[in-house]
C-alpha cells in the first residue's frame, strides 16, 4: 500500500482554527496493517467508547493512594474520599444544570443500567403506557417494557419525530401515558431530538421526560432546565466512558422526590435507615440508590473528565464536531456507491451530532468495516449498533438483524447475510486530517479497492483477512507473571507504542 | 503526643518471616494528626475497601491508550480490548475454582449488586424460602426479601451456625428451601463459615448454595469445587475493591444453567439475541447479563490483582493475616476495658479472618474511632457495619443501630447514644508493627488518656475534636483548573506525599 494519496476535501462548516484538544490517550498511537507496516490508528467509535483524557488518568493516579472507602470510615483517607466523592457529584449535577433541592445525582455503571434503575423506580398504574421512539438504543426501550406498554414513534427521512404525532398519542383517552424517554441524540443517525419541546408536551398531558443522554451530553452542552420551566428534564442519563472518562461510571440526574416515594432498585449496604429481621427503613435519595461501595474512583474520574470539557468549553466542543461532521457529510455523499443514514446534510450539523452511518453499494458493511481497519488502520464499528428496530426500518430489511453472543450464534448458524451498516463516530481528538482519510478509504473501497482476501466467519459474519490475525503478545496483558515489587518510576510490563 | 512507647507484645502464632508485601498504593503515607505533627498511616478499614496494588495501578495506566469498547468494535483497540477482558474473565473464574463449562463469570460493581443480580435471577415459587443467618450484611440479606421468606439463622459465641439446626430448617415441611446464602467470613466478627459442608446441606435438599464471598475471596483460597461434589458452591459473590483491585469491580461466579433460564436482570444492549418494537430473544449467559458497556478496565484490574495475588500466594497471604491477627487477639484481649466481639482465641484463626470488632468500656465507639484517627494516625471503622440484626444483639441493645444517611438522621434527629462497635480490619499490607501501634493505641484509650477535646455531633454521632478539621486543600482534588494539556512525564496537580 502506497502512501494515501489526498481527494480535494470539500469543506462546509468554517473550520475551528482555536480548537486544541486535551491529550487523549492512545488517540495517535501505531497500530499495525495487514501489509506489515504500522500506522497512526484513526480511532472512529467513539459513540461506542472513548479513550481516556491523559490529565484525568494522571488525577486517579494521584488520587489513588488516598483511595479509602467513604462515609462511614474514621481515617484521613476515608475523609478525603468522602469530600471528594460529594464534590464529584455536585460537578455532575452542575454540568447538566440540576437544582441541587430537588434533584439528585446517582451513579450508574452506564447508561444502559440509569434507564433500568429509572424503569424500576418510577410508579406504574396497570394500563400505563410509555412513548418513546423507533430510534432508541436497545437500552432505553427494553427496560421500560416490563412496566407498562411501550409504544415508538416513528422518525423521518432525518430522524426527527413528528411533534404532532407525539401529541396525539400522549391523548390520554388512550391511557396514561406515565414516561417519555427519547433519546438525546441517535447512536446511528446522529439526529438531535428537540427534548424540551418533547418534555413541554409530555408535562402538558402530566408524564415524566426522561433523556438517554448518552450519546449527546458529551457533545453538546445540555441543560435540564428549571422545573418550573415546561421544558424541563425529569430524569437525564448519561455514561461517562463516551466522554473520555476512564472508569465505567456515568449518572442518572433526576427527581428526588421520585426517588424518595420508591424502595430502591437494589437494596443493601448504604440503602437503609434501620433493619430489623422482619423490617427495614430506607435513608434518603440519593443514598437509598447506592448500593454497595460505588465506584468512587470512577465518579472522581467522571467529575474532572467534566471540569476538562468544561476547560475546554463545550461550544468549542460542538463547533470543533460540527466542522469534521460536515466534513465527512459532504464528501461521503459525494461517492456514489455510498448511502448515509438518515440526514446527509453538511449544513444541518446544528441538528445532529458526528455518527455518520453509511452502506456501500456492493460491499458487504462487514467487509468494509474489515478493509478500513486491516488496510488503514481506521477502527469503526459495524453491525445494527443494538438498535435493531430502527435498522430494519433503514434498510428496508426483514431479516434479523442481531447483536449475537458467540454462543447464540453458534447456535444459530450462518450469519453470512445479516443486514447492517458502518458507523464512524466522532470524538474530541478527532481531526480533519482523519476525516479525509476515511473519505479516501471508503472511496477506494467503493471502488473495490483493496489488498486483502478476505473471509467470512459464518457464525460471527466478521471478515478476517485470510492468514492475517492481530497480534497481541508484546502489549500489556495477563500472559507474563506480574511483578510484585515496584521499583520506584519503573515499569513492569513491556509496552509498545511506536513501531514504526 | 510523645513516641510511641510500645507495649510487650505476645505473639501466638509464628511470624512468616518471608511474606513480602507488593507495593500498596498508599499504605505509608502520611497523614496530619490533631497536635500537628504528620505519621504514617495505618490503614485498617480493609473490610470496607483496600487500597491498589501499584502494579495494577501501572498496568492500567498501560492498558488505558488501548481503551476501546469491545465485541462489536472492527478496531485493533477493540479486537485487543476483547481478548483481554474474556482472558480476565477466564482468571477471575480460575481463581475460584470454575467451571468453566458450566459456570459464567459476570461483572458486577460490587457483592451488593451480585446479590440482587442473583436475588432477581434464581426462579421462586410462592411460598419458597431463603435460608441465611443473622451474621449477614445487608447486601446478602435485603435482596432476597422481596423474593422468597428469608429466615435468619442464629449463631453462637464465636459466630458459628448450628448445622444441625440448619438442617431442621432445611426440612421441607416447612415449606422448600430455594436458597441458602451465608456470608463466607463475617465482616464484624471475622468468623469463617463451613461452605462447603453448609453447601452438602442445602445440596442434599434441593437448594441452591450461595456464598457472599466479600470477605472471604481476599484473604483465603476458595475454590467453589466440581459441581459433582456435594459441597460445591453454586454461587460465589465478591468485590474487587476489597481485595486490592481499583476500579469498582467484582464478580459472581456460577450456574450457567440458572442464568440461561431466566431473563436479564437489566435488560439492554448487549443482552439480546433479536430485538423487534413486540418481541426480544435473549443472548446467551454471559453475554445476557452484561447490560450496556461494562466496567471493562475495572475488569482487567481485577483479573490482573488476581494474578498478584497468585504470584504471592493465598497460602502467603493467609498465614501473614492470621499471625497479625493473633497478634491483634491476644493483646487486645488483655486490655481490661476491651470487649471483643466474637472469637478472640488467638489460636482459632483458622475459622476467622482479620475483621476484630470491639468495643472499649467508658469510652463510646465513636470516639475510640476519632481518637485512632485524630491522635495516632490509624484508619478504622464505627458503628452497625450494615449489620444491624447481628449488632443489635451482640451489643444486647434493642436500640436502632442505624447506617444513617445525612437527610434522613438531619429529619430523626438525635444520634448521641447509638450504638456500634470499632473495626479493625486487616489487609495484605498490614505489619505487625501497626499492630502493636493499634493496641498501644487502644490501650491508652482504654485508659483515657488522648488529648484532643472532642465533641460529637448529635445529628451524624461522629466525634470530631473541637476547632480542628483535616485540610484536604493541598491534595489532588477539584479546585484547580485542571490543565488540558499535558506535557510529556509532568504531573499536573500539586501532590502532598510526605510532609514529615
Amino acid at each position: 500500500m502506497q502512501l494515501i494519496q489526498r481527494q480535494d476535501i470539500k469543506a462546509i462548516q468554517p473550520k475551528s482554527e482555536s480548537f486544541q484538544c486535551p491529550e487523549v490517550l492512545g488517540a495517535n498511537h501505531f497500530v499495525p496493517l495487514l501489509d506489515g507496516r504500522h500506522i497512526t490508528q484513526i480511532f472512529l467509535d467513539n459513540g461506542a467508547s472513548t479513550k481516556p483524557f491523559r490529565v484525568v488518568s494522571d488525577f486517579i493516579r494521584d488520587i489513588e493512594p488516598y483511595y479509602s472507602n467513604i462515609h462511614r470510615g474514621t481515617g484521613f483517607d476515608s475523609h478525603f474520599c468522602t469530600e471528594r466523592y460529594e464534590q464529584a457529584r455536585r460537578i455532575v449535577g452542575e454540568f447538566v444544570g440540576w437544582d441541587s433541592e430537588r434533584d439528585v445525582v446517582i451513579p450508574v455503571r452506564n447508561t444502559t443500567e440509569g434507564m433500568n434503575l429509572l424503569a424500576n423506580t418510577i410508579s406504574f398504574a396497570p394500563g400505563d403506557r410509555v412513548l418513546t421512539t423507533i430510534l432508541e438504543h436497545h437500552s432505553s426501550d427494553l427496560p421500560w417494557r416490563n412496566k407498562a406498554k411501550v409504544e415508538h414513534l416513528p422518525i423521518n427521512a432525518e430522524g426527527q419525530i413528528d411533534l404532532k404525532e407525539l401529541e396525539r398519542r400522549l391523548d390520554p383517552a388512550k391511557g396514561r401515558v406515565r414516561v417519555v424517554t427519547m433519546t438525546g441524540a441517535s447512536n446511528i443517525l446522529g439526529s438531535v431530538l428537540p427534548i424540551h419541546e418533547i418534555a413541554a408536551l409530555a408535562h402538558k398531558y402530566g408524564a415524566l421526560m426522561v433523556v438517554d443522554g448518552a450519546q449527546l451530553v458529551p457533545h453538546r452542552r445540555v441543560n435540564m432546565r428549571p422545573h418550573t420551566d415546561p421544558g424541563h428534564i425529569d430524569f437525564l442519563v448519561f455514561s461517562g466512558h463516551k466522554m473520555n472518562a476512564p472508569g465505567g461510571v456515568g449518572a442518572v440526574v433526576g427527581r428526588r422526590d421520585i426517588f424518595a416515594a420508591a424502595a430502591p432498585y437494589q437494596p443493601g449496604g448504604g440503602t437503609v435507615g434501620s433493619v430489623s429481621t422482619n423490617s427495614v427503613t430506607w435513608a434518603a435519595p440519593p443514598d437509598r440508590n447506592e448500593a454497595g461501595t460505588p465506584n468512587i474512583l470512577g465518579m472522581l474520574a467522571l467529575a474532572r473528565t467534566i471540569q476538562v470539557l468544561e476547560a475546554v468549553g463545550m461550544d468549542k466542543v460542538e463547533a470543533h464536531e460540527r466542522h469534521l461532521t460536515s466534513v465527512l457529510l459532504e464528501n461521503l455523499s459525494h461517492i456514489p456507491q455510498v448511502k448515509i443514514l438518515g440526514s446527509r446534510d453538511p449544513n444541518g450539523t446544528d441538528k445532529r451530532v458526528g455518527v455518520v452511518t453509511f452502506t456501500v453499494d456492493g460491499v458487504p458493511h462487514g467487509l468494509v468495516a474489515a478493509i478500513l481497519s486491516y488496510e488503514w488502520g481506521i477502527a469503526v464499528r459495524n453491525g445494527c449498533f443494538c438498535a435493531q428496530p430502527l435498522m430494519k426500518r433503514l434498510l428496508g430489511v426483514e431479516e434479523t438483524c442481531s447483536c449475537p453472543s458467540e454462543e447464540e450464534t453458534s447456535v444459530r448458524g450462518d450469519r453470512h447475510n445479516v443486514p447492517g451498516a458502518v458507523r464512524a463516530s466522532l470524538g474530541i481528538h478527532n481531526t480533519e486530517q482523519e476525516m479525509e482519510t476515511l473519505i479516501e478509504a471508503v472511496s477506494r473501497i467503493a471502488q473495490k479497492q483493496w489488498q486483502g482476501d478476505y473471509e467470512q466467519d459464518a457464525t460471527t459474519g466478521d471478515y478476517l483477512p485470510r492468514g492475517f490475525r492481530f497480534d497481541f503478545s508484546d502489549l500489556p496483558g495477563f500472559d507474563t507473571e506480574p511483578t510484585t515489587h515496584s521499583s520506584t518510576g519503573e515499569r513492569h510490563l513491556k509496552v509498545v507504542h511506536g513501531l514504526l
